[in-house]
């Protein structure tokens, strides 16, 4: 019989992968509640009429499609079978599919229970999502996301409280970051002022790659794309703004002063700035405004944070967007939202050595096992290490003493108790300390005392 | 536009929702890290090769299947397509399926990754599962399931520290329960006994109908599948032990003596009850030789557990099974585990209004909003009173105060704090206790006190 596997691109987690995910994954969530967010989920499988169309042509290639139950096969014709137009016949196969990520479903669920939610609706979600990808190093077919969105409120209040949410989560973390901070009102506001208020998109897909190409480079790919010499020349001033944070945007509202999108940019930033300069932030602050975002749905502030000594690509992104729930009917519903890669920050956590070594390990203490009647005996004594939170093993068989110590090796368990027959009919146990390699004899008192007063 | 919905069956989840099942995962997930398991997590995706095949031929058709990427139809022939032989077809379009429950990818996760893990290896797992089940009340086709197993080794200490673990739950969630405990040897000894041993299976699911229809019931059935008078007879002791559950398993033993399979079963369950004697139990322990349970890969100890005040069937399962990881090519793996049905248990909960009142809430604290500049000035001590762990929100907009009260009270929000610009210069704050609807004014040393004492 083969070895069996797992489908390409997907994961097994081993329990200290997962003691380190759920570190990452409690911080995240125990900062958004800090904040006030509250946690919903949405189901893995969602209807296709609600995924399709929403992320663009690619998107629909790459979401997974489930097989219709019963007979699946019932509305293909022959003609759909001789044409082999798959999208047409995959609509007719399948009528649901997984989640491609939790900002769609999030837009659905505030819809469809537009009538039970308090508005603003402050929420975060922690789900896995699923992309059919091509696999590859650190790009999974199966990976979780982290989202906080608050909608029903334009209040710029969110887009600082994000911030210092991702401030805090990266602080306790122990990853130094850099947020890069624009606002799309920005980009629209250069577009108008350099002539090409039609081509934002363009003009905005070449400046963002400032960071890997160059400025040179973002020339040579503006030219390339038709843009004329005039309509660079006049890019020139906002790309080579100088100075702090504060400098740069007084520079740049005096470069926008003909544009009133761009002036609300400004101005929007400016407030996120103010409000920001009274905390006592470890993460770096960047004004770039390169910064573009692929995503189409932002209208307003666009984030993104990079670890500043690992590079790995962007580990945390947001933006407002005006207009999210109106691809299932319901206007007027501006929101802001951020989300942490995880799969990324595990990997910088990795890099770093960053991880608390109390990720390492679960079980406290590992019992002896010297027999039925000695189990028998101390059984009573674990329930009572139990019943003070301690995580107790009790090794299942009498197996030879190396094997049980060894066993106690390769889980990085700290903690042996030996207690022969002899020995516990004198009520005492032998406690080894695995590390050290050190023992002593402590009475049963003295053993809970010991783990009590260590772990309490 | 339509109002978009979900597929049938799955759920959404409101926040109110998710700190009931947080409550419910992180209280079995405590229990289980507390005796030494160690959570893993599998993908959602398996192979159809590991899947199909092991659950019987209802299983294999309630398998969810996810279509091939890229050209799907490649491998559908014109005869394919004629003959309309659906799971023929369906094997060429999908070879991708969703996890049906947590135990098969355990066994693939234990052989695919046998070189790595110590053993005896206990783990836990909490992840949903997805069914093509005919959706109805209670069943659902995206569920969770909560389990724990220990492979490696046959000891009955498992099954005796699993059933702590049982204990334990339910004492922490506050439902009184009883726990059916068998051993699937028994029932092979009485098989014996009566003479039928190659009816083992019929024989079992007639008397595990006990419970529902009587032993009338089990009599008429059993003359029904063709069981002759004379085997009926033999079967009436099995069916009238009395007393206590060491007075039933004494008299099973002289019933069972000439049985070598039944004896042993009876050594089992008697070593089984000599090691829960010495501990102090909240759940019931009924030994019921009628307890079957359908599931094909149990050989020793079976157990259910039913709440006592909530008849809504079992709500916990498990047993010992010898030969799980064979199915992978892996012999002599005995293993033992449960499974908590966290739905069940959800309802429960429910009905017996037994769910903690601070899984009603989440944030401590609204701030009242006055304005942008008041909440620039109350930003900083809000900051303060995060980082002393209390969650608190501001309100994002400078709207109405009856709105903003009435989002504290929608959201069950316990406290409001109120200042205005007045207030700020002076330093002061209103505080207003929801439920009493009394308010009191405050210094903001009185109002970080009052949280930080309140709290912790």
């Amino acid at each position: 019989m083969n070895k069996p596997s797992i489908p390409k691109g997907t994961r097994d987690f081993s329990s200290l992968e997962m003691q380190r995910r759920n570190y990452i994954f409690n911080t995240i969530g125990d900062v958004y509640r800090l904040y006030g967010y509250k946690q919903i989920e949405t189901p893995a499988l969602e209807l296709l009429s609600t995924l399709m169309g929403k992320y663009g042509e690619e998107g629909d290639r790459l979401l997974f499609k489930v097989l219709n139950s019963g007979d699946f096969l019932s509305d293909v014709t022959q003609q759909d079978f001789d044409e082999k137009n798959l999208p047409h016949i995959a609509n007719k196969l399948s009528e649901k599919g997984l989640r491609y990520d939790l900002t769609v479903p999030f837009a659905r669920f505030v819809v469809q229970h537009r009538n039970e939610i308090t508005f603003p609706f402050k929420r975060f979600q922690i789900q896995p999502v699923w992309r059919a990808d091509r696999p590859q190093k650190g790009r999974y077919r199966e990976f979780y996301q982290c989202d906080a969105d608050v909608v029903g409120t334009d209040s710029l209040l969110c887009e600082i409280e994000l911030i210092l949410i991702i401030n805090e989560v990266f602080s306790r973390l122990g990853i130094a970051t850099r947020l890069h901070l624009n606002n799309r009102k920005i980009l629209a506001g250069i577009a108008e002022v350099v002539g090409v208020p039609d081509q934002l998109t363009e003009l905005t897909i070449a400046m963002d790659k400032c960071d890997k190409i160059g400025l040179d480079g973002v020339m040579e790919e503006l030219r390339a794309k038709g843009f004329s010499d005039d309509t660079i020349q006049r890019l020139q001033p906002f790309l080579h703004l100088e100075g702090e944070n504060g400098e740069r945007l007084e520079a740049l509202a005096t470069l926008l002063a003909s544009s009133e999108i761009g002036c609300k940019g400004v101005e929007e930033l400016s407030f996120i700035f103010e409000g920001l300069a009274s905390q006592h932030l470890t993460t770096e602050i960047l004004f770039d405004p390169s910064l573009a975002r692929g995503l189409g749905y932002y209208t307003g502030a666009i984030l993104e944070v990079k670890a500043k000594d690992v590079a790995i690509g962007s580990i945390t992104g947001g933006g407002r967007y005006d207009n999210l729930t109106s691809i299932f009917g319901l206007d007027g519903m501006s929101g802001v939202g951020i989300s942490f890669g995880a799969d990324r920050i595990y990997d910088v956590l990795l890099q770093l050595d960053a991880f608390p070594t109390t990720t390492n390990t679960s079980t406290q203490v590992l019992i002896i096992n010297f027999g039925k009647e000695e189990v028998q005996q101390m059984l009573p004594i674990v329930q009572k290490l139990r019943a003070d939170g301690i995580s107790v093993e009790i090794y299942p068989d009498a197996a030879k003493l190396k094997k049980q110590m060894s066993y106690a090796d390769s889980l990085a368990i700290p903690y042996v108790i030996l207690a022969g027959s002899e020995e516990l009919k004198q009520g005492i146990f032998t406690l080894k300390d695995m590390a050290e390699g050190s023992q002593e004899t402590l009475s049963q008192e003295q053993l809970t005392h010991f783990f009590t007063s260590k772990e309490h």
